[in-house]
């Protein structure tokens, strides 16, 4: 079939809308008709050039939702008319990693994932005869798209498509990241290193556990009004400060945070995320994701006197299992989504939706077909 | 009063067997006899100039055992008689760090004990008529030395001080960190690289805790021995092998340990240790004392995927609370602390045991008063 999408036939180059074919769904795969995908910096991150991953030409795009179209054969758990959000984090629920209840990194799908196909190793979109990847196992760039069962979250069916798309990725990593991966307990203070979408949701996610301070920090404070309103009670921006962040955040708490969030890539800024933390049980998480071979470094006395360096991959949530209750709580007005998205465009301006993120001018612009 | 000691007058030369002049017990202070002590890589790396931190001329010694010979004023929960191991890492029960109930880094005396001062801010040793600092809060090669109350564990006047004394660092910490910091379940997979008296402790610990698999990792095949003998399964010699050790251990054990120690303080083995961990949940555990100024590094992605990095410092052993009952495990077969012995020498021989220690011919020397 034919599917209008935006397609990166290279690096750094603004993307091409186009018509692809798509084929149908294999066995264990189902076609999906996304209605709204936004924009994530790790689509503009891979359609710079950057990530020595990255596979061309491609269908990018992993923060979408849609509805079931079609389903191929043994799929049991989707039928046609299914609302679902795809996970680029699959949820097999049956390899080591699921079996585990350590970890949300399924396993089952990783390997084909990554070099851009679907499981069997082959891909259902083309142009022109021409093969293009998948991307992160989701493609939502392309409004039919195909995934294995297991990357599709199944949610309700009353849920606006175009606000809970934004549960595919940068929302949920955020919340999940307080709530999995760090365990945020009440009262406890917490910084977050960056305000994009990510950043915002730790300080959500900070307030759902009842951190007693939340501290946002940020070098470009036309954030912190939006940073407030999500719950933030201190704002500091580093270009203020002579000294280096980390000790300025040490001296306004008393000895250092409980727990801190690198929401940014940054492998400087992660340092510092670190070494913000109260010795003897501050944690810090890294969300961001650092630029190709870049590498994190302290001195192991900052761990030896207790401190703990974590990270976190789509904030430790189980896709299939956990993002239907986390559409439920939005539905509830339990999760504030609707507040992330700063613009809404039709799917056409998509390059300008790029131009938006690079710029820091938006949170997230949703996308509608 | 006068006392032998060993002391270090300078950086780099051996220690000088002397009499010192100690002074009694001040205000909440306590005057030990030191009955036995063993010299650990600490002594040693302070001893050696490198310790950007080490003070002299200093009485140096931290794993000692010895007996309550006079208590200064205010002192209530020990007296003349009691049996004592003096403790670097102190427990007052009453600062932020011990009611915090997170870790055993007591903040009562920790600036002074830095310093190699007492908590009001002067020494108890002197040399012809000159000062001399204390060491880690115990100085432990003075026979006769002086310590503040909270730094000291009352245990079981049963125990024999010339094997309990080793619980007064490298046994406790080895067995802590997989206790209290790793918290190792049953049936999980351990490595442990460096073969010293941390590591072999580790490996106690982990057969404890009934580890089911303990990956023993040296450079020198001569500790493999005693290594099996505490409990460790497989045994590894990274000269043996071409590629990386983490990725030696990550083949031998289908993607990685679930906990890792690095028991040698090489920042290089750190990173080995964290990347050797199983991806969603791994988690390393540094415990060696790292040279001044050096730094660990590893790609963020390492933590994103899962891994997590952790130090330990005195394996998370509140002293005053936990080190009785170590005492007590001891006395009932359940700890094994003779076989870390590989030496006993009279105190006066220190330098040879220092000397055992740097050729790496023994575990521990216990020195006999």
């Amino acid at each position: 079939m034919k599917s209008r999408a935006a397609i990166a036939l290279e690096a750094g180059k603004p993307l091409v809308l186009t018509e692809i074919d798509v084929q149908g769904p294999q066995a264990g795969e189902v076609l999906v008709k996304i209605v709204a995908t936004s924009v994530c910096h790790t689509d503009a991150y891979t359609l710079s050039g950057k990530d020595p991953e990255g596979l061309f030409p491609v269908v990018l795009g992993h923060e979408g939702a849609g509805i079931v179209m079609e389903v191929g054969a043994g799929v049991t758990s989707l039928q046609p008319g299914d609302h679902v959000i795809p996970l680029y984090t699959a949820e097999c629920g049956q390899c080591k990693f699921c079996l585990s209840g350590k970890t949300n990194l399924c396993g089952s799908v990783r390997a084909t994932q990554g070099r851009g196909l679907m499981p069997d190793g082959t891909s259902r979109f083309s142009l022109d005869g021409k093969m293009l990847h998948h991307y992160m196992g989701t493609s939502t760039f392309s409004e039919y798209t195909v995934l294995p069962e297991v990357s599709l979250a199944k949610v309700s069916k009353e849920a606006p498509l175009d606000k809970i798309c934004l549960l595919g990725c940068g929302v949920t990593t955020g919340i999940g990241a307080v709530l999995n991966t760090a365990k945020v307990q009440a009262g406890d203070t917490v910084a977050v290193f960056g305000l994009g979408a990510i950043g915002l949701a730790v300080i959500q996610g900070a307030v759902m556990a009842k951190a007693g301070r939340i501290i946002a920090i940020d070098i470009n404070p036309d954030k912190f009004e939006l940073a407030r309103k999500f719950g933030a009670t201190d704002f500091v921006n580093p270009k203020d400060h002579s000294g280096s962040i980390q000790e300025v955040i040490v001296d306004m708490t008393d000895g250092g945070v409980d727990y801190s969030f690198e929401c940014i890539g940054n492998v400087n800024v992660m340092r510092s995320a670190l070494e913000c933390c109260h010795k003897g049980w501050g944690e810090s998480i890294i969300i961001g994701v650092a630029g190709a071979g870049e590498e994190i470094a302290t001195r192991p006395f900052q761990l030896v006197t207790g401190r703990v360096w974590k990270g976190s991959a789509f904030g430790g949530v189980k896709g299939r299992s956990q993002l239907p209750g986390y559409v439920d709580q939005y539905m509830r007005g339990e999760l504030n989504i609707d507040d992330f998205i700063t613009h809404d465009m039709k799917f056409e301006q998509i390059n300008e939706a790029f131009d938006l993120l690079d710029a820091g001018q938006s949170i997230r612009t949703v996308l509608h077909f």
